[in-house]
């Protein structure tokens, strides 16, 4: 199929070479002229130097894929496309949008009659070679119409082992794509799992940082070890229940540097893991995991905030306790005083 | 080599079988006498009927398996196996037991001239085939001499893709067991693994419920979807970075029953969970997300607890507010209601 | 001076009473006319049977408090009077709104040249005697005008230990009012408050549910005590640091039923609490107190969950664990398998 | 009474005193021999110059009051006095002592006939001129015998408004001191006191943080306030749920420096927060929110930690992200990238 890709960073670049490389003819655009050339060249595609231009090379009905960050500039390219699409064409938002604003714009193209289609998408850098997990939503329609896109896109079923029981299921769920449900929908379970991920990352991270602290100085000597993190991190990978592709992650990072001095620890978070959080509390659905998975970025950012202040002031207020900067008290329980 | 197996229960079984499948000679030993002659026969090996049958049984420099659950029915066999086995043997402890009751146990045992090896084992019903994925501990010359036991057990390197940058560190790694460090290692590691386990299952757990919630009947009908638990857990096995062999349980579990109404929810913890929270108290390494897993597992098991009756009491007691049994509470945030 | 008072539950009508016994004059209404009639006598004030009526009641330049459950009604009824005041007449909320829509609101009636006001207001059902506190948002000219109103529902300095060093500060606070800024921030500084309320009452709940379960069958009987929590409260309002408006109340409620029998566990929650963690999420601050308490709050409303399935689900698949409505698992750690 | 005192810090000096203002007489010790003087002179009594000299100086059967940190001082300074007492005589532990602690020593001296007294002590550097709140463990014979040391020390009924239904209650509870239970009692009670003490602190500080971040330029404007958190604290003394002892420490800190820069905001803690959630594993009782007000502390005193580091690593290897020093990501929720 032929087909307009907006937006060529890391993932849309890739989406785009990925498309070509299953006979899919694409048509790019970037603000970024030199990444037009780049990409058009590697996807065999066409470049274009605009919106309007790119819409002129497809044809109708057209099908355009905006591959954007979330919020303004992913707005505002929707609002330009809508009013040089025409009836009948499609446009695919790839990006991390929050799903209500899918439900929105769904409704506002329906009335010119453009379809929407929101894909949540998962594969990172790489997603290129592996194929990317597609989490869909929009009509049933214009999903099954563009199923060769999603299909050349998706990773395929590969050696993956087979679930058993799955025959009343959908199939392309194998595949690695799925249609989720109406517009909203597939943007919707792309932010659960994003949440997730958030969880599961800060599960490694705190299973981590006790056996790092297992060889603490700190702590008296019969009490430690010398555990070798980037070995734990392989051995898992064999066999072990917290065997994962983020644990395949840590292996790599840790087998490059154990002490990770490359990274700086201040972790950034992305709308998704947010929204998910706003999710569970119009649910009532208690997240407790999820939540403090995002809190833990939160405070990587900051240096030692107000609210730390405070308890040291109420300390002070109280007992006559003087906050210090104190490698001791790091593991010594506050036995050189008496409070409370 | 030759093994004494005590415990022949899901993994002790299960170990004597895949011991044998390499040629490894194996002398079993389990209170249930039918069990005895069962695995004997699967394993192709030589039945006992009590910890001194199997000890003669066996040649010196022995090595006996003991595989039960933690606590004092395994602390009980070790004390009653160190009056029996000699100077030169060793004794492995491959269930969970609590890393400090291996420090002292090593230490006891190595007055006697008996080596102490702990071991932590991964794999669950799926280790007979696909191999156990252990953590060791202990001293590098008993350890050494074991690894044809080890190098049975494990899965073997297989299909996994290789970590890059491995070629400076531990190669049995890649094997699927490591030799953490010394008494105790091997089981504080899986102590900290089964720690990231529970986070990483309540990390699914509460993005799963966040979903199925989102079908609620509950919710208005225009922020209502109609999701498929099934599909998604299977789209995300398939290069989604949440991948993992747990997801791979979800899916079966929910493409078996999507409701999963054949489980209670009222979901049991093991000691390691508990220790896990508690060496990171001893270490002042915060932890809110396995912690969090452990709190969600408590709260399964009880119904409304004495402290939820004191918050009803309060606000009784400020606002005059009457809890109900109500189900419009769960998504009602409090319209009907002027407080605070 | 003269005010109408819309909204003659718990909180209006008392406010009502406490209004006319400072001389100030009421005007009332309430859906329910047998309430209006019995407010406006209690309160030496006028009865009426609409809003239009209400209104027609107060002399120009009229101010209206409006104190509603927030959310519809309250928008309602703010909407209908903003088409029946005059310029320069005065809307107080007194409820729980959003601090957004206040905004909003403020915004939307300026253009009518009607004032807005939103009033936090605490003190539940002891407000009439003690008095309320109230966090003020709205334009400084008109929260002065209104300053008798405010002086009349305030607690005043009473006997309360003063704070050393306030003499630069605003003296309305130590009377127990304050304005906190334009309109909306009164709102937002009572949605906080709820917040912190949420926190110390799940902070209370804890700490008694931990020596209830100290009293316990359950424990080791050399682990057990028998803790009398109704003297424990008591004794703690007396000098200990834990000492606050809340103890008292758990204190109250302890001595009336010490196990608490006549109260369901199913804790309520109202839309402030949401709202602060949604406004720590916009901010990126860290709240995990604030929001532990949200969420213990809604697994207090419901059975097991699917999440909570989820978990046994993942358990029965890895380990053939099946878990069992078992009073055993609430303090036996597990001891009984081997797993991980 | 007469009464032995050992530690003269800021806690067992000023027991000395209040002992003395309520004419018991008073025996003193610390290793400090000039702060042995100068209590000895402000609280008219008798210094000492080490345990058998205080002990001399004392008339059977004798009690002693061990005021010193909990841990090894402790602990050596009660097996001294073991050996030094005579049977009949009664030690007091005043300290913060794990109450498992003093089960076991109760034991011990029961056999040489002393009596032991663990007494949970609260009321910081204001207990001299208020009272402490005391929460007592031991034999009801002693606990009886000493109650004049006791009800000196306590706070008294003083103007504090009285709990409904107390008749049937024990008396001593509203004089601010109550006997618990057997050994261990005391301090178990106290460990929960100042677990709570910290979910309450924790509560204050998130919203404090919550209230300060609104006013933060990092905000859109249109977001922004400008609150004034000295006199928010001040308002809520007066007639808010939220009022308390903890806020009123609060309002003094914040009177005196509102922005609070005096203090590090790297909070320590003490063995009681730490001992309190390892009683809620034992008992399988969930207390998230008195372990996250922990888990703060021990973050509030590291800087960027490995499995923050961990974070990052994984963000890198999956999309490339680099986690860089910047402000900008603290409200920015990541707009800048596609990721997941």
């Amino acid at each position: 199929m032929q087909i307009g890709i907006i937006g060529l960073g890391r993932m849309g670049g890739n989406i785009s070479v990925r498309l070509s490389r299953h006979d899919h003819k694409v048509v790019v655009y970037d603000r970024d002229a030199g990444v037009v050339s780049k990409i058009a060249d590697s996807a065999h595609g066409t470049p274009s130097n605009g919106l309007k231009d790119l819409v002129g090379k497809l044809d109708a009905p057209r099908t355009v894929w905006v591959m954007l960050p979330a919020g303004k500039i992913t707005e505002d390219t929707i609002g330009e496309l809508s009013t040089i699409l025409e009836k009948g064409d499609t446009i695919i938002d790839g990006g991390n949008t929050f799903y209500k604003d899918d439900i929105r714009r769904a409704k506002e193209l329906s009335e010119k009659g453009i379809n929407y289609i929101d894909v949540g998408t998962s594969g990172g850098v790489h997603g290129l070679d592996r194929g990317y997990c597609m989490m869909i939503g929009g009509s049933k329609e214009t999903v099954d119409r563009l199923d060769p896109i999603f299909a050349a896109l998706a990773p395929g079923k590969g050696e993956i082992e087979e679930t058993k029981g799955r025959e009343k299921f959908d199939p392309r769920a194998e595949q690695g794509y799925l249609h989720c449900g109406p517009a909203g929908s597939g943007h919707f379970v792309k932010m659960v799992h994003n949440g997730i991920e958030y969880g599961m990352m800060q599960a490694y991270a705190e299973g981590f940082d006790i056996m790092r602290n297992k060889n603490s100085g700190d702590l008296p000597e019969d009490q430690r070890f010398d555990l070798n993190m980037a070995d734990i991190a392989e051995v898992w990978r064999r066999g072990s229940v917290v065997s994962s592709w983020l644990l395949d992650l840590c292996a790599n990072a840790l087998a490059q540097n154990i002490t990770l001095s490359n990274y700086t620890g201040e972790v950034a978070d992305s709308g998704e893991g947010r929204w998910t959080i706003e999710a569970a509390i119009e649910e009532a659905v208690p997240a407790p995991v999820l939540t403090s998975s995002l809190f833990a970025r939160f405070r990587s950012r900051s240096g030692n905030n107000y609210g730390e202040k405070l308890l040291s002031a109420m300390r002070f207020q109280f007992g006559g306790h003087v906050e210090q900067h104190d490698v001791e008290h790091k593991h010594g329980a506050g036995v050189s005083e008496v409070k409370g």
